[in-house]
């Protein structure tokens, strides 16, 4: 099992190539936010767009747009409530989210469907939160993640869910043996978080602690996953999940030296500043 | 009578157990915010956030939605119009805020009622403005507090209402009297604030000044109170309530230092470097 | 023709007494902002809170409700459009602002004149931008102002429609003939503004300068001299005016080493830390 | 062929006359931001209040008026969608901005049209990204450019539609022809963006990097062009724009020492300080 640190990061980040436009570093879709959880997509939009994504846009509830355009004026916005168009921007994107503050309503679980029959095997798609534990309620929907290229990102509870494995049971072996089944890359965000390849390799986080202990921490890392998988093309897909999962942490760390809590905002107010300081 | 100084707050900050989780710093349910004074719940909220809430909800008007996401999107919103899902959302939380700009009007009331109804006593409910006032003018309603754990955060016109202690005559031996009957914690907010616990002792805030003298200092009091109680657990809530009171005219009372008047917002700003000095 | 400079400040800004709360520090109300021009009310009320005083609500077009709350939360919201929610906040404020982006239609009018109306001879009111236009364009409204406390702050077009005097031939001699016809304080706002005051004397500014020629600055101000006249009552409302109008441009000249030009909301936030200077 | 560089700015930036005010700095009016892009408009305008405009308007979708106000409550709201109301904003501005985040639909060439038919041959007529593409796909709409002072800001695809011309064609001979034939300043925009001026004369910036492969940074630039071109009038149109495009690369430059990734908004940030550097 290897463990994350900065050269984890530094193998991942390169110098651009002078010549390059913001086409070459991902398109983005975010999708998610109810009116209960609006903020969730939004800091995922936002870290996608500060860790350096070349186009981002967020798939969101109307209700959502004004403090979209706020906070990170640099996003398009999708309505997520017209399929037709949610199925376009899909088929546009690079890299998809979904799941930050997307609920788990008939109308979350039609918007996941949507964006499950419009991605394609090109792209790569991060399942996080409650899409999650969409997919563990309806399986059927599981047959359409079939040849794609997946990451979930639970926390303990929801890949409880979504594999079976009781936490107190949730063994590297266990999580592997389901993960390998699922074919696809799982975070499984918890104390000292762990990540299970498609190679059938594990690599583990050590850095980071308890002043990330508040909500919007997973949303943010999901943009951050995003922007990394669509700008960095030079890594293998594991090296960059590995880089971006490190980074995140990284950056809280340094902040709590200053700070007894980290915000999910603080971090992706410091992305472009940490990145820059992994090519040094 | 005890002083609160600097140790009042050393005291019940803690390092965090390495092995934690946001769900064991506290959930927290702010709940005001009339078209009116939409901005008082928002920094309720904030500040509960900030003071390392592990996870936040505001219930508020829909008017308020875009506000609250733009100011602080690691929070979640719940629609305090729609009874059921404010009577789930009080039943989900470990504290409780009510008041903040929640009004004074038939609907206001409704709100009070429905939360007052939906709190048990493994909760901590704190009872702040205008909420108050509308328990002063309802005394029927004060029925509902009975066996909560309650803490009141009156200014002084508010206590006179609630204790019908006219202002010149709030003694510590009147207040106190009132304040056993209640059953509750009592943080009086005047020129040195005075808390009455429920054991009869009382504490007293020597810090801070007239330049805390603007509307929206008592709202973010609420919400560094709640994040407070929801997050240390090896201090007595006695002891919770004394530091976040204290920590609130601290900042205030350090950032004087270099602005005339200190503003809610800046306080709010201050809290997690605050706290982490507390530690040291 | 006294020159305006920091003894005028310093003579104004006074430390606050140590028992003291926020309703010494003056209740304002600022009334303006259409659609069109919502950010100029929100200047004015930011401004306001920023420069210490103790409450500021703001009236308005419920469109700009939630910018106002995400600019400044401190602030509490006023319908404009209904009449009588005006007038109570009107009789409840000690200092008015009416006019930064009112506009100038039927409705700005009829808003212009319940203010009018609902005002009495204890209370301040600083009247601005469009307002000053609307008085010129319906003189009869002229006679409400009678026995108030008025201060004008037309710029030198405005001016010209209230006085009748052309830009080209507004001397002290001529302006000051209007003015004390007028019994109000007029702020003159040009190059090197001139303050016209009730008592005849003239005074004027030197500070400031061409990094200030921005839309929005004179919305500002007024937010400023409402904050002050609510919280300085050692002084005179000639010294206030006088501080309020030196402090706006002070801070200017000081922001201007820095940048090519000053923005109001650069203004806003030093207000706080150049109140206290003026203490030092 | 002249290489854009310090000088290009420094002759263009001037101390302003001590006796000026807003009206000498320009009058500015941005049209564009549909439902999906509102933030590009919103950008455009920010930038050109930063950048030292007199008075900017925002002709938008009613959908952006609140996150504008908030962003940037310097700037006005004008709504896109009153054909009347556009058509006097268009005639009372000095210069226009229409393109960024337009979109492409029945309604955005409308909005253009109607721009086109009020623009009159003393004003400046910025045209950028999807009114690029209307325009070329619209030729008819060409015939109401003729006499007009047009900058048309396209990316190389956008230049492609207008101009005929492949990317991989795109020479300096064969862009220079059919500007000429356009009888418009063509800036465009890709790696070392290439300016082609009225007189023939062609300027290329060297200055920026792939640091600045961000959505939004050429709404930005529409804002500064704006700017400039609407108060530095002691130097030809042809100084004015090479100095915008230069400024907009060079704090990106410099910006790009502390963070791997230059965001639009950084770049709004720091025109005021990097404009009063241009003077030393």
């Amino acid at each position: 099992m290897q463990i994350l640190d900065e050269k984890s990061l530094k193998r991942v980040i390169q110098v651009r190539p002078l010549n390059s436009h913001k086409g070459n570093f991902g398109k983005i879709l975010t999708v998610g936010g109810t009116r209960q959880y609006g903020g969730a997509i939004i800091m995922s939009t936002s870290a996608a767009i500060h860790a350096g994504a070349g186009l981002v846009s967020c798939a969101s509830s109307p209700l959502n747009l004004t403090a979209l355009h706020t906070i990170v004026p640099e996003a398009m916005f999708i309505d997520s409530t017209v399929a037709k168009e949610l199925r376009q921007a899909v088929a546009a994107a690079d890299v998809i989210v979904i799941g930050p503050g997307l609920g788990t309503s008939a109308h979350s679980l039609e918007i996941l469907s949507t964006v499950l029959q419009s991605t394609h095997k090109e792209q790569f798609l991060i399942i996080d939160g409650s899409a999650i534990t969409l997919l563990a309620d309806n399986r059927e929907l599981l047959a359409l993640l079939h040849g794609l290229q997946v990451v979930f990102t639970p926390h303990q509870m929801e890949w409880q869910r979504l594999s079976g494995i009781q936490i107190s049971a949730q063994t590297n072996a266990q999580n592997l043996h389901v993960q390998q089944a699922l074919k696809a890359t799982v975070v499984l965000k918890k104390y000292q978080t762990v990540i299970y390849h498609l190679d059938g390799s594990i690599a583990q986080l050590k850095t980071g602690g308890p002043y990330m202990a508040t909500g919007g921490m997973g949303d943010t890392l999901t943009g951050i996953i995003a922007a990394f998988l669509g700008q960095f093309h030079t890594s293998t897909p594991e090296q960059v999940v590995d880089a971006a999962v490190y980074i995140h942490s990284a950056i809280a760390a340094e902040l709590s030296r200053s700070r007894y809590v980290v915000l999910p905002t603080d971090i992706i107010g410091k992305l472009q500043e940490f990145m820059l300081h992994a090519l040094k």
